[in-house]
């Protein structure tokens, strides 16, 4: 059984949220077993980890199991530490800003973005492009001279961010909408590709294709 | 000038967000100083310590300024460890399970509490208020037999709770809309009554009055 494993990722391979507890877990060098989910058919196991909110990601470590993209990215960290490379700052007011600027990304820029790409009418897409471009502003003057949001290493507003790195240009390709371009967020965009192909941990986390990417936001936003 | 005190909040009297901060901080024993702002002519300072989200409450430690109320608990607790009551649990697990359920409360109850008292539509505050009464099942379920969400001291979870344990009963009382009786939410309503009273650090805390309170919500939401 799956749940024999020490380490078990329930995820979805197109979800930045999954891809984020598999990038973690692949920083600290901790071997798991990935389970992909089936959105429309959610199985069992899932529904019996995860019972409040039935999503992925759900991280089963010895049984206990851990839901939240953030929440599972904090256990990873306080869990594999000593010896293991850290994902977090040690210093309680730096610890503050990643946690800031991760909670930034999921409750304002991932909305807005995907707002501006999916939403149902073209105004509400526009309103939402123009709220995501003030967003991502917020993020390109957070970057400053830095290589990541880490600093040297990729941490835990890097790995949230992949919804960015990871989702983003796969979102405007298959939507139809462009909104980050290198020319307005020349550093986002430099990140970007410092992070989707500096790091053995990302580069062997993106999945089947960017074409099957592609096709699999297309398939999950437009039924909706 | 108020800045120059080692610690600052900015905050809102009749915000259960400000409440936590202080909550914590209380609970510590670590002194601060409270200045509270207008909603509706915030002052420099507050636009100064957060610019992105313009919002109380803003703790300032030692001139570094810390901004969202769930991120400035863990600095509070990491920041004043030793020595010092804690309002974590010390395993990852746990602590997971903690950051969990206050996140619950803030994504999923908060929302569906205000929509229910609050929302511009009858047909969407009674939605909301089956939403409310669902998710508030949750919490009774996890309350088991503890005194506390924390176990037998406040922690985390309780103080985030204040939006139940504080807010709710003025919410109900401001707005007309009865969520939380003792006879459905037996657990709940005993916490509340433990939240509120036992501990100085809740009570010293309360504010003005209740009537003040009732009086507050009722201005800032009907006027939204």
């Amino acid at each position: 059984m799956a749940e024999d494993h020490e380490v078990v990722v329930f995820g979805v391979w197109g979800s930045a949220y999954s891809r984020r507890v598999e990038t973690a877990l692949k920083l600290k060098g901790v071997p798991y077993k990935y389970i992909e989910e089936d959105l429309s058919k959610k199985s069992p196991s899932l529904l019996k980890y995860n019972p409040i909110h039935k999503k992925i990601p759900v991280l089963v470590h010895n049984g206990k199991h851990i839901v939240e993209s953030l929440v599972i990215l904090e256990y990873i960290e306080e869990t594999w530490q000593e010896g293991y490379p850290l994902i977090m700052p040690k210093d309680p007011y730096q610890r503050a800003l990643a946690r800031f600027w991760a909670k930034f990304i999921d409750d304002k820029c991932f909305p807005a973005i995907r707002k501006a790409c999916w939403g149902e009418e073209a105004q509400e897409r526009e309103k939402a492009g123009e709220e995501a471009a003030e967003l991502l502003k917020l993020l390109e003057k957070e970057l400053q001279e830095k290589r990541f949001f880490g600093g040297e290493n990729i941490g835990m507003v890097d790995i949230a961010a992949n919804v960015i790195g990871f989702s983003l240009g796969a979102y405007e390709e298959a939507s139809g909408v462009k909104l980050m371009t290198r020319e307005k967020f020349p550093k986002l965009c430099n990140w970007r590709d410092e992070f989707m192909s500096n790091s053995a941990a990302i580069k062997e986390n993106i999945g089947p294709s960017r074409e099957e990417l592609i096709s699999f936001l297309r398939n999950y936003f437009l039924k909706k």
